[in-house]
């Protein structure tokens, strides 16, 4: 976990195909004809035979920031269409544009502001999001712009256009859900047609829904957890990108648990924050890929 | 966790009872009068108004040896029917007896011979069943006798029988089922009438019952676990007395979340067993307090 | 670990003393006398052969409020004289009142703020003292006097007493040092008179001193740590209070082991202080005993 | 962290050169011309300009079997040379020969026996030398060579001699210390030639040298550790190839520290060896990078 170099001509390449021979070789041999230098390079095959190939690699090539253009379309005729691949290049000098939608709790909040300000997320957060007013005034001294849009049984709808639109404005890349109480409807995810990370605060599948530590409590478990993914239309089931627990003994309240939890929950988001902002994750199904 | 010490007058008390003023008062000027010194306590409250008051306090006195009946006698009059409580003395010089109940699966049976040889748990092996003849000859090596039950759809009652009827006469205290393939039932349970741990190749309530690898690795959780507990009629929800996790990534299959798990499921049973042995779990309806 | 109660008739009672038996039932039957209810107990012998006994008691007394000074008088008397006791009783309603002294780095000072608007520090953060400008905002946005005190070469007698008198003045009881980059001399720690605890950032005793990350990263070491203990004369050699630890790569660099230290030094310290600020931390020697 | 396959036409390359440009393609390009497909690739850098480039790559080669000769040979000509690098081929249907060295601890040695007829560890233990009698029948229950070796002040020179020749003898690649209590001697390392992997009882570089755990104790540490490192002439100091540690508390004593260690030590030397087995470890200078 080394972080993405700051410079203006790395980037990052990930394609995710059809598993077959050469590959490796012929995107390797594409990079060093246009004089690229691997930096990092990642790999994974979910089965040798007739499975789909990941990779992911970081490369550093002298005058990258002019010749995007004539690169990405080089490399989609070269090597792309022929091995039909999905891929992408980011380039190290575009954060991404993230959203954060967020209700009244602060810690994942404040977690991912402060990261961002530290320079540990090369992210731009471009608005935050709330059902509520409580957080105004952090989001200001973090200087990023705060839209409050109430959410109510009768208004839900319309308090999701008005989501999709502030976001859209502002060219959003993807959104973060830092315990963010509402559920998106299947129209949201549609709509907004980008993607939406959440942290449930629970090791999922375990506790999927409310008052995931209530229930453990009840369950008497020993460990609580976070769990970072991807928002699907079913509840807490999409491809997950991190997660972890702590330790809990008999002497635990469900309030003591909360507080427990909030370390683990905003550890585990700002992991899967991270990944997904330096190119990390590719999804696989239900599944992920986490380089 | 420190070791019970193995000496000839060292003993631990656990008791609960309904929480009210006095209880710590009362136990331990009981063991002052009787000249005994406390070497470790600890104590919960569910709740102070009104709920259950569980403690555990390890203690020595000159002469237990020989006092035991009277002290015993002496405690319940003076201290325990007053005050309502369930309680139990155990002297560090009578290990408890176990049963190991295991099919194929080597690991976390050998750590428990393993462990009780090196003198870590302070435990009398009884006897080892098996449905299977494949662990006999390391059964062997550790001097412990083996008894092979076959289990088929058709003779599960008798075999059951035979089980209990070995363990009764082994005069075992508890049982522990150390990777044993087979759902034990509800009769089984009842006439056995003793305490049986089990370990789960899953962090609980995640993927009860059969195949939890293959569930967790169908989900792509970030990270897999073992949890131990007492066995009840219902499936894998006993009360829980330890858990564990280890992280895991996308490159596993099936097989090798199987192989990692099996180094976090014996860990996991052994802490169990031990803290079973140690007299340091104490069960409230269906949770534990571990001390 | 659940967090002190914060009622008014909650009190934490810690005390220290030579072991002998009957020092539980002298203290719970005190207790008992004044009507007190004991909510969590805890104890440890360091050796119950001559020894030191050490205990934590938190206790629930209703009226405690107004009673305090005849419940300290009769208990020194009844009690702790007779048993030689060191000890002392912290009462719920009162937050320790506490200081702060950082540098530039941010993460375990805003975290420490972060805490204890969240109420999970029963702290009072009186003040916090910097040789920097840089943190005055964020400190402002969280209500906290911040004052520089700029130290030099030339200066830090002076420096170091000026700090002393803006603490003593505050009527600090124990300081944080959040990261400050400067060695405390030995006459401030004996004229400030109180605890200071530090966060060091490497698993000590290893990489005592200067530029720990770039020892670890020379070193090759494949986990990087924290600890946070009481400053003492010797550097990084006071009493440990909490340590942990995170697994890193060959991937790393001094600049990535920082980034990632800053996670577990924030968490360590965050422990330490709270641990700290409810009596769990007693002193032994150069050791603590942490209930 | 996925076994190596055990088929016969699987093998491992690892890689170490000076970097430039080209590598990845290389060797890819290699692998590819001679139909290989790569199942796994992992790169490190330590310094894109002007650093060392290590590489190891997991492939299938149809046929490899009969075509390890001419393989080889080819890409020694065609890519090795050219770019000045050093490198070997593993194939996965030849485990590596392992000795194991140990005295009385049986914990280590009894995890590394269990691990190799588990299958876990693709290995094959040529044979067992110890300074001690005591674990004979242990490693007769495992089948495998078991030889006494007495080392006194006066022969450890002939001592050494006579395993070295024994290891000689059994064509043994590498030497595993579990818990072996002899400091091996400068000549021995380099008489015997090959690698020797040694386990030490504690987080290094902190407690170098004997009684690390009496050293934890009287430092008051909150958690102990185990490193497993190559052995070099400096004792405690070679390349470390895994860490990991375990949380204590102050009711720890010495005693209890050995006992909880034993469970990281065997769990961070069969990471250790899995890893050297596997091909995963590369040295560079006193660092390992582990893939």
């Amino acid at each position: 976990m080394t972080a993405v170099p700051d410079v203006p001509n790395t980037a990052t390449l990930t394609i995710a195909c059809p598993d077959r021979q050469g590959i490796v070789a012929a995107v390797s041999q594409f990079l060093h004809n246009h004089g690229a230098n691997i930096i990092h390079s990642d790999q994974h095959s979910t089965d040798p035979e007739g499975g789909t190939f990941f990779m992911r690699m970081e490369f550093h090539l002298e005058g990258l920031g002019r010749a995007r253009e004539s690169f990405e379309r080089a490399f989609a005729q070269v090597v792309a269409e022929p091995l039909n691949m999905s891929w992408q290049v980011s380039y190290a000098t575009q954060p991404k544009r993230m959203a954060v939608l967020v209700s009244r709790y602060d810690h994942c909040f404040l977690d991912l502001l402060w990261r961002q300000r530290r320079g540990d997320l090369n992210v731009e957060i471009s608005l935050i999001i709330s059902n509520h007013e409580d957080l105004r005034r952090d989001a200001e001294m973090f200087g990023v712009p705060f839209h409050v849009v109430p959410v109510t049984r009768d208004n839900k709808a319309e308090a999701e256009a008005e989501q999709i639109r502030l976001m859209h404005e502002a060219g959003v890349e993807f959104a973060v859900l830092a315990r963010y109480m509402q559920i998106l409807s299947g129209e949201f995810l549609q709509t907004f047609g980008r993607p939406v990370i959440n942290i449930h605060h629970s090791f999922l599948p375990a506790f999927v829904g409310a008052n995931p530590y209530r229930a453990a409590f009840n369950r008497g478990v020993k460990l609580i957890g976070a769990t970072s993914h991807y928002v699907t239309e079913e509840l807490d089931a999409g491809p997950i990108i991190a997660q972890d627990v702590v330790p809990v003994t008999h002497r635990e309240t469900p309030e003591t648990l909360m507080r427990l939890g909030r370390d683990v929950e905003r550890q585990v988001l700002a992991r899967a924050v991270k990944a997904h902002v330096e190119d990390r994750v590719l999804i696989h199904g239900n599944k992920t890929v986490v380089f």
